[in-house]
This record gives structure tokens, C-alpha cells and sequence, in this order.
């Protein structure tokens, strides 16, 4: 079937930063490398400031743009609403998006709270029902490394998992003269490093895993209390003025926990981990083997088989770029690698996909409100004296 | 200036394999990600399998095909010939668009043989000045850890250099199954692993280290001598069929060779490196530090300064990923790593950016045929018992 | 000074297995390398199986052997008593040998429990009046890349720590055949992977950093609840018969802390992760900079320096090979790797030269005691659902 | 049998420096660690300057001193001599010992031109016939990874063997101000980088591969030409004055080459590597994997399974320190790394054994032969414009 004769499949995009830039590269690309059964078409964007949305939609690739994001949801042409605006406008939008009868990619952590993520829910369930699909854009599980590494817990190959240690470090905001943008904020962002990168490596955990954590003990710490507020920004970069604001969002946050099925797990989040610029890192061990994964080498996996000859045995580090590996078979023959923007074009592959076929895609609301129970029995913990905190299991 | 606004630059490409749609990600993307003077119009993509084209062109996004490339060297809305077709092509089309007053992008190595080289360069100088420019893809320059090395070596902060050792590793024909695709037909590829991957470093290591090679002596091998000759194939992949046919290009080439500047250069490319996918290796020292690439973690650059307390010194595992490196400031936050195709998305920059400012892009015809002049000296010494054979200095 | 005509220094040691084997190389070798102010004598071993005791006092080249580890600390040819028994030995015999007037090195941990530590270190104080010297056999201290971290962490080249995380894991337990050893045996050992290589890395940290921990939240869990009683077993190796009985000690244990600067720490020590023989792993994130070392590369420290040039930073990879590095001098060029045993023969320096100059060494007993602290304090978390359990400052 | 009732093995050193404590060490460990069939007594060591070897024996503990090497080869009570001085002194002091009757561990390499070596062979020859043994001093075979690694071709895991690729880098002269040490001195050296580093290379590649070359094409250079002569000096470090000499030796040395099976070659050692201390890498491809192997990492062997699942192969880092390794069931527990002076210690056990066994020692003087006629035909290509120069088989 030709590209061009396909059904297409409109999108609207709300926000065009640092996600809206990776997204729009996904949704370029997604339909030109992999077979999809619908054509993405990159409808509008919308921003509130009109002239950088504007220029964002010239050189991104979208026809169209708007200020408003109502207009998004109530246009006819617009099928999908793909949101990468600030966490505390993810509720509203996207329930008005499901509720008017489009798909919504949601950009993570799926709310700003527990309640707000249970309403997204309840939309999304409600429009469920009627064929609307809906998903949460936990990216990571789309890099091949990480999709090969759920498909070898799931094969058993690692026997009963014991351990799962997962860190993400970064040190972008060490400098205590960098301003306090939104991400610092917690109107905006909900928290810090707890939601923006910790929501990552919980799910991830729990992704590959195949099991769900049952309770956290935790700490956190905001070590810079007070920075200059931005005078402009844009993405992660900006710069600071002189009068100076509150820092009210956590700058590490560290827990350990018990996974349903008895592993243990170690978590760190970090933005002041200086030198490590995106680490995300995540080992497994199992009673008949260990994978291990560093987000600064995303193209290999490291396995250990612990049922091997003990005397020829040893980590492997598999490049994960041969035929066979997850979304691998639409790009580069062996040993070319991808690079980030590549998870998000899987993301929009699947999403595509399962929206053709009449599935609803995953990792759903669901398990983006999930996510957000372990993140508040993170922040309850670190906030009681580190009391052991019980997470709920979701319903069935 | 908006994208669509622009002064449009139409481009029609010849081959859709693996090269083709790699040069397709770039041509879709740079102009999305770099703000370029002129708007890149897929025109029209050529091969001579029309069901195959045809579909290679509704997928890569060229508005339409053809199957003679001379129709292509004639439409007056291609203002640019890209050639991804196999080595045996280069000179007949590069030369035929360059008369017909199009801009060229040619794939490396240059041409099959020194003459045809210098028939192109010839070509090219005649066309230049008329303002027409062309270029070879030696798209290696443009991964941003190794156009960091070259700005590194230029700097003066190695100092004096002593050595390059350059390998390039793959491991695709290992299998003696594997069939006689057209890379191991002398008349379609014009040599094996030398001029396919040879040539990448013997590229890169001349312009990291901005010295010319003037002088070699070489072993050649092909390991295995008959092959199965192919039923289908598409790029680097086939099956092989009954019949069988010889192998008449080299599975491996090792040579040694000095440099103008007095530098010692030890390179081997081969097909036969079980287990080494991809790995493109460069090492260069010099009497003030050394630097170290591994193309299978290509965002990384290693980098000693042996200026250094010794007590706090060893190699830095730069990660070639901050807005202020090479190529970085369009792209991702700090530690979100590229891959192998932003390479051909940079070099599309570069040229568009050239085209556009009437500017002579690099690497030049002419560098291709000095990599051609290395090439040549490499088969004859292979060929005579390793005898040490000059390279010509090029014409100034 | 000639090494025979020196003072001797009459040293029986407790213990021959694996860390009376480190401890006899170390004994023997230190003042081969190092210019020691006192010569060791090896007088005698000690250990209950006469037979095994004695050949182990002629491989090990220890001049007798003694089956009583009181007529040890009773002979008038030994100075120093160097005990490597099991810990619930430890304090018997330490304060029995330091009554005795003898110097002391004592394995860690110090003791089994908080009261015996406490006994020792009064021991410990009294015995210092009259000259004589105690010391905790925290070795790796004395590796050269972790002696250097300490330097760099005190020149305070990393600015303000803010982040530790250490991991110590190992994988010798992981199939469940493995015999009940005693070291898995609550009454001997104490407590399982918490003491054993758990105190390692609490010691480690707090040693770099030149900080303590002030409280902690832990998690624990022995994953094999029974296992076969050993029929026989050296050093870490053992076979197993057909009875079984319950393992009482943890294999493995997590904590999350505070210490008392503002860092944030975490740790874990597990013999659960298959394919991890002996990573001891330990990162230190400050607001100038960050250091990390893992044990299955000894040689080697990782320092970022975060006032540099982004563009040309990186964790750089430093070969603690150096002459001018911690306990290199006296050893081979740079390069040339030292092993494990070392950090033993370096201890033995120190401890000697301590000595021989009038000293106290380091770590000392009241070292051990805050180890023990902490290590109570973990267990007192772990068993009362994960609260926080402060760790009191020693007493100065 | 007690150590201390065995036969004993008395050893004279010649030469005191680097290798000559490297060589002690390894006599006082070797029986302490492994049980030999005969007990090392360090008799004498010897050395030019009277009061620098008196505190030698003292140190390093021999028993005696000798300043003259023909006393050595004179005393009843040696019945091994092991020769540590500069090559210059190799042949002659061989000879003399074999003469005598006299065991010879002899440093490499074996002399300094091939018609020293053939000397050695036959003096070694002559005296085999009496039980008289002789072994030239390849000590990285010892290393338990490049032992493993030989094991590992030899088991025809990797299947037909295609490339070695060998590179010994080290930087210790990269400073023009560094003197001129013996090292550099033909006449007492006979070589530079080539003999003292390029021989190990050499010689390892033949023993992992079990074949030998056949040919070979070489450059070598000397980049500095001129030192200031040195005031004093120990091992490898010195202090130069402020006349000057010509360096006689090469600073670096490349060659490509075939083995006997078909294999190809490609080998570099140099002193200009900054910020190589002593990296010695040899990696080896065949048709069935491949190993890799770097001496800064020396207790690791990357080995990649061709034959595996493609999906879950990669190179596997072989910790080894397995009890099951080359030499390891002696040493710590697995993870606990040894260092470079084990090779040593290895070298020593594997000498007293066979001379206890009444056999023949490994690797023979005819191997060191063997290697320097290699030596010898690199020599001569670099010096005739790199012409292809081949290596004499071995008389059977």
C-alpha cells in the first residue's frame, strides 16, 4: 500500500520544546521507515507564544499552528492529540481530548497527582469504549536494548530476579546560578527529579520485570533552596536573572523497595550527579543470570548467563543493532547505531500501529497511574522519615 | 524565513538501497533540524527495478522515480544528483550531471579506478566554475566526536603527531555461505573491504590529522575464494543460490605508511573480524596527548593530555554530546546520544549550507581522488610482495 | 639499615584460610618492598585442625604453629597478634592478647555485635597507654586508586558531596546446593553479606568522604532459607551433605542514609547477583566534581572534574600506576597492575611503620566501632519495617 | 612434604633492577603459594655496583652478593641462574652457565642479534643432553587470561584463524628531556621498542595461535635522535645532564605479516603512545569468534562466540579469576585480581616444576631463537624501504 494512499491519521501536537522537537522527528520518520497501516499527518502545533509556535511549526514540519489548545481538540482534522506541555496541563487537556473523541499520547508522568491521573483514567477508560485510544509516553521501553531486556526476563532466561538496582543521573542544574524553570517548579512539574527521570526507571523496572513494587522507603533532598528566576528559556537551557525564587521540587530523591514477586530494588534520581549528563542505568540479577544497561551506551545490553561454563563465562555486551533485536529490522545493517530520538519513533510506531489494528497501545493510563502511586508513596516516605510506604496494587 | 518560503533546492537521487535510505533520512531531516538557505525538494529517486523504486520512493518520501538515471541528470527541477549507486556508476553519472550543470553528492569511494577519479575531478573543476559544486560522502567527518578530533589535532593540543592506527572491523562475510553480492564483484565495487571501509579511515585519518599519506606497503587477502552467487539481495543482506562464482575483490587489507608531517600510520579493514559489527577504530598520538574513537560508541571521543599531572591524568571518555560540539546545538539535550545516520543529516547540512552561501563544500572531488591515489598504491603493494609504493602529492 | 640486622617485630597470626593466606603474603612481602622501620618475623600460626595448621605454617612460611590461640598471645617471641578467625572470636581474642601487651591487627569487622566492639575498643585504649597499637583490617583503604580518591575528596577537589553510592556484590551463594558455611551462620559470622563485604563499603565511604553516616533506613532479606550443612570446606569453597539448616543471616541488605555533611548515600551488599564476583563498586558525586571505582578494575579511578570545559570533559580513566600515587613508589612502572593481595601488604606497611614510629594506626578500633554502629543500626531498620534508625556520633 | 625438607634449588641473580625485583618476588611466592616439587633458595644476586647490590640482597632477600656474574656461575650451591641484565650480557653469561651445569632462566629477549641466539640454542642444546634446562623469560604468557586465551584457540573455538592484531604502546620516552638509558643504546640493548616490547607481542601471538610467521614487511622510526646522556638511573626512570647522545635504538616499530596457517598479522610497539602506560592488546579473529585481551585490564579475556544465537552473542568479558583459570585455584577467591608480578611467579613454578619433573621448561631457547629471527627480518625490511622480508622455519 502506498504511503500517500493510505488513511491518514491527523495530529495535533501541544507543546513544541524539547518533546515537541522529539516527537516531531518521530512523527516524521515513524511512517518512512516502518510499513504503518495509517499515514501520520502532521496536522497543527500549538504554543501560547505565537510567533515561536509559529516559527517551531515551519521548521518541524507541521502545516498548521495554534495558541490555544482547546482549538487542537476541537478541530475535525485532528484525530490524535500528542501532548508534551508541562505536567499540570496534562489532566485537562487530555481528558478533553478523550472525551471529544481523540487518541491522546501523554507525554510522563502521567498527572501532577494521584487524583489527577485517576480522572485521566476514567477518561480514558470512558473513551475506550468507543474505539479512542490513549497512552503514556514512557519512551524508554521503545529503546531496543530495553525491549530486548523485557524479552529476556520474560523468556526466564534470568530465572527468580533478586535484585534490580536503577539510577538516573544527570547534572544539569549543579550550578546553583542556574535559574529555576519550570521543572523546578512544583505547580508546574508536580516534582523534580522524582517525576521528570525516577518515572522513568520505575517503569522501566517494572517493565521489564513483569512485576510491580509493593512498597518504598525513601529519601530526598532539594540541596540549592533558592535560584534566580529565568529571564528566558527554552528546553533545558536558560538564564537566570536577579531576583531569586523558591526551589520547590526535590533535586535527588532515593529509595528501595519490594518488588510483588520478592526482588528488592534500589532507585536513585539524581540532577546533581556531576559528569553524568544522562545516565540511566538499570542491572538485574537473577538467579540463573544479569543484564545490565547504561542509557550512555543505549545501543548494548550486557547479559550474563550464570548457567554457563563458569571458566568461559562473563558479561556479553550485546550491540543491540542486529535484524533480529526489537525495531531493529527497518534500520542500519549490524553495528550502526541509533540514538535517542529513535525510542520515540518506536513510540509512534506502536501507537500507529495499534490504533490501525484496533488495540490500545501500551504502557496505558493505567499503568502511568500506577506509576504515580509509586511516585506519591516515594514523596509520602521521604516526607514521614522514611516509614515504609505500601503501594496500592491496581485494580484488575 | 520560513521553511516553506525558502528558494527550494530540488534533488533527485540515484539508488535506494542502504545508502539511498540512509541519504533519505538526511534529505527529510536537516532541514528540519538546521535552519539551511534552502528548502531540500525530494524530487525523484532512480533505479532500475520499477516495482522496487516505486516503492522505495512512496516510502522514503521522493515525490517520484525513475529508472534511468539519465532522466534524472535531465529534469530541470533536480538541481542536485545524489549517487548512492554501486562504484561502477560513479563516474558516468557524476560526470553526465555535472556537465548538465547539477550540483553533485557522490558516494565514497570516489570512483573504481584512479582515471575515473580524475575524470571527475576534472568534471567537477570544469563545472565549478560555473558556480556548479559537488562533494564526496565521506560522511564519517561529520559524526561530531570526530570532527571534535580533527578540531582537537588542529588546535595544537596533541602536539606533534606520531601515530595514527586506524582499523575497520566487520564481520558480514564471515560465513563462506554468505553469496557474492555485488560489494564482492571487482567490476561493480572496484575492491573489498579496501575501498568500502578502507577508504572511510584512510579518509578520516588524513583529515584528523589535516597530513597526507605519501607513502604504504600492504598485505591483501581474500579469505574466501568462491561464493555462492546471489538469487535476491537487498543491501548488505541475500541468499545465496546453487551456483557458485569467484570472489574478486579482497576480504582484508592491512597496511602500514608514513605521513608528510612524519607520522607512522598502521590500517586494516576487514570483513573477517568475527564479532566486530561495525567497529571503526582511530587512535592518534601525539608528544602532548592522544585521542581514541570507537565507531560502536560513536558519541564518545577519548582524549589524553599528557600536559597533565600525571597523578590526575588519563583518558577522558568525552561524551560528544554538549550544544557547544560539532553539530550538537540543533539536537538533543547533553547525554542523548546520536547515531550512525545523523552523519549523512550533517553532511546534507553542510552541503545545503554551502550550495546556498556559493561556497565549495569538503570533501572535495579532488580529496576523493587523492584517497583514490592511496587506494591504488595499497593494491599495488598488496600485489607486488609489499613493496613500499609512494603516493603522489596532490596538484596544488 | 639492613632488613636482617632491624628490630624484629614477632608476629602470630589466627587463622590460615583465605585471609590468613592474604595476610601471610602480605607479612612476607611488605618489607621485601617498602623500607620498614622493624623487621616481621613470622613466629607462629595458629589454628584448631593441627594437621591443616601446620601445613599451612609450612606453605605460608611461618617459623611454628600452635593449635591454642592462647599460647599464642601468651609467647614471648610475639609482638603483634594478627587475627583472622571468624568474628565471634575476634573479641576474646583481641582484649586477651592487648592485656597481654600485644599489638593488635583484628580483621573486620571488628566484632560481632556493638557490645564486643565496645569491650574492644576500651581494650584498645587501655593498651594504648602503654605504647601498644591496635588496629581494624579495613584493607581496602590501603588500594591505590581508593587511598587516592580520599586524597582528591580531602584536597576538595569535588567541592561539596552530595551524592555516594556504593554497591558491593558477589555471586558465590546464588545456587541454593551451596553449603551452610559459617560464614552464613548468624552464632560465627555475625551477619551475612552486611558485615562481611556491608561494612567494607560503609568503611570505604565514610573514609573517602572523611564523613559519617547519621542514620539510615535499610531493607534485608535471606532469599535461600536453608541450605545443606558442609561436610567440608576451605576458605570460601565448600561441599555440602545431605542434612540441612537454616540459613540466619541475610544475604543481601539495601540502605539509603544520611550523613552528617548533607550527603545523600546508598548502599548494597548482596552475594545474589549472578555474575558479579567481587564488584565493589563506590561513585562520589560533589558540586566541582566525581570519582568512581569498581574493585573488578582495581587499577583504575574515574574523576570528572566539573570546572573544566565542558567540551573537553569527561570521567577520565586514571592508571593508579603513578610513582607518585599512594603505596606505588616501591612497585613496578606505570602500567604495570597491582592485585588484590596488595591492599594486604600495604596495610602491613602502614600497621609496621605505625609501630615502629609510636603511632596509633588507622583505622582504628574506635574506627570499628562506628562501623558496628552502623551496621546495628541497618539491621535495626531492616527488622522494624525499614524506619529510620539514627547511628550515634562516636564519642570524641 | 614440608617446604622447608624438600631439595633445594639454589638461584643466582644477575641483576638487581626492574626485572631483578620483579624476579624476586616471584622466588620468594612461588612455594609459598604453589607446591613445588623443589625449594628456591636465593643464594646470591649480583650486580656491577657493590654497595647497590648489598642493599639489594638485603631488600629483596638474598642471602648473598656477588659483583662479579662469573662468581655466580662458579658457586656449588647455585644450581640455576637467572639472568636479569641488559641483553648485551644475555649470551655470554648463558653460555658460561650452561657450561657450568647450571640451570638458566634467561630475561628476553633470548640475545641481541640472531647469531647470539644461535649460540644460546646450542650451549642450551649441549647441556639438555646432561639434564641441564633452559627457558627464556616470555613471562606474559603467564598471564592466566593470555594462557586461557591459548587454551581457548587451541580447543579450535575459534575455529580457522584469520587476523591477530598486537600493540604494545607505552609513552615513558614521549619527553625529549627523558635520557639515555641502556635501553636506548643498541650496543647494550640491540634493539629499542622493537626487542623489549615488540618481542612480547611477537611471542605471544605465536603462542596463542600455536603457528608462527612466515613473513613479515616493517617501518620503524626514531623520533627523538638525540637525549642527554643520563647522571643516574634506576630501572626505568633517570635523570639526564647536559651533554648529549644519539639514540641508536627505535622509538617505535609497525609490521604486517602472514602466519604459516594463513592468518594475518598486523603489529606495532612503541614508546610514543601518551597516555599508553603499558598497553599491551593483542585481539585474534577466526572463522568461529574471537579474543581480545589488553594488559591494562589484564585479569579480563573478551571472547565472542561466532556460533551463538547472533541476537544474544557479543564479547563476553571473562573475569580471570575462576579457580578452574590458568594458575588461579592457587590465589583469592573469584573477583580478587592479581597483577603483573604473578607472571612472574607463574613463570617460576611452571621452571621448578619441570625441573623437578626432569623436563624440558617452555618457552625453550629455540623459541627465543625463533622470535628473534622474526626480530632480525623486521629489522631488515624497515631498513630496505619496507620490503617483504621472510622468516626461516624452525629446524625440527
Amino acid at each position: 500500500m502506498n504511503n500517500e494512499t493510505k488513511p491518514a491519521l491527523g495530529v495535533g501536537m501541544i507543546g513544541y520544546a524539547f518533546m515537541g522537537a522529539a516527537h516531531s522527528q518521530a512523527w516524521r520518520t515513524a511512517g518512512r521507515v516502518y510499513y504503518l497501516p495509517l499515514r501520520p499527518a502532521m496536522v497543527t502545533v500549538c504554543g501560547r507564544n505565537r510567533a515561536a509556535v509559529e516559527a517551531a511549526a515551519g521548521r518541524q514540519g507541521w502545516s498548521s499552528f495554534e495558541t490555544d489548545w482547546k482549538h487542537v481538540v476541537g478541530r475535525d482534522d485532528v484525530d490524535l492529540v500528542d501532548i508534551c506541555a508541562p505536567g499540570d496541563l496534562h489532566a485537562e487537556i487530555a481528558i478533553a481530548a478523550l472525551e471529544a473523541g481523540k487518541h491522546v499520547l501523554c507525554e510522563k508522568p502521567l498527572g501532577n497527582t494521584v487524583a489527577e491521573a485517576e480522572a485521566m483514567v476514567a477518561a480514558a477508560n470512558a473513551a475506550a469504549r468507543h474505539g479512542v485510544r490513549s497512552m503514556v509516553g514512557f519512551n524508554y521501553r521503545r529503546v531496543p536494548a530495553l525491549a530486548l531486556a523485557r524479552s529476556i526476563v520474560s523468556s526466564g532466561k534470568l530465572g527468580v530476579i533478586r535484585h534490580v538496582r536503577a539510577v538516573y543521573l544527570q547534572d544539569w542544574i549543579v550550578d546553583p546560578a542556574f535559574p529555576l524553570v519550570w521543572r523546578l517548579q512544583r505547580e508546574r512539574a508536580g516534582s523534580g527529579a522524582l517525576g521528570d527521570i525516577g518515572a522513568h526507571i520505575i517503569d522501566l523496572a517494572q517493565f521489564i520485570l513483569g512485576d510491580l513494587l509493593v512498597g518504598v522507603s525513601a529519601l530526598s533532598e532539594t540541596f540549592v533552596k533558592e535560584r534566580p528566576l529565568p529571564e528566558e528559556s527554552s528546553g533545558l537551557s536558560a538564564i537566570g536573572g536577579s531576583t531569586r525564587g523558591a526551589v520547590t521540587v526535590d533535586d535527588a530523591v532515593l529509595f528501595i523497595g519490594r518488588f510483588a514477586n520478592g526482588a528488592l530494588g534500589s532507585f536513585e534520581a539524581t540532577r546533581f550527579a556531576s559528569g553524568r549528563k544522562n545516565a540511566m542505568r538499570i542491572e538485574i540479577n537473577g538467579s540463573e543470570g544479569s543484564l545490565a544497561f547504561d542509557f550512555e551506551s543505549m545501543n548494548e545490553l550486557s547479559f550474563y548467563d550464570h548457567t554457563e561454563n563458569p571458566e568461559l563465562g562473563g558479561f556479553r555486551r550485546i550491540l543491540v543493532t542486529e535484524p533480529g533485536h526489537p525495531y531493529l529490522s527497518a534500520w542500519w545493517p549490524p553495528g550502526h547505531l541509533l540514538g535517542y530520538e529513535h525510542s520515540f519513533t518506536h513510540e509512534i510506531r506502536d501507537l500507529v500501529e495499534a490504533i490501525g489494528l484496533g488495540q490500545d497501545p501500551s504502557p496505558s493510563f493505567a499503568d502511568g497511574l500506577q506509576v504515580q502511586h509509586v511516585l506519591a508513596a516515594v514523596e509520602k516516605s521521604a516526607g514521614a522519615g522514611s516509614g515504609w510506604q505500601p503501594i496500592p496494587a491496581p485494580a484488575l
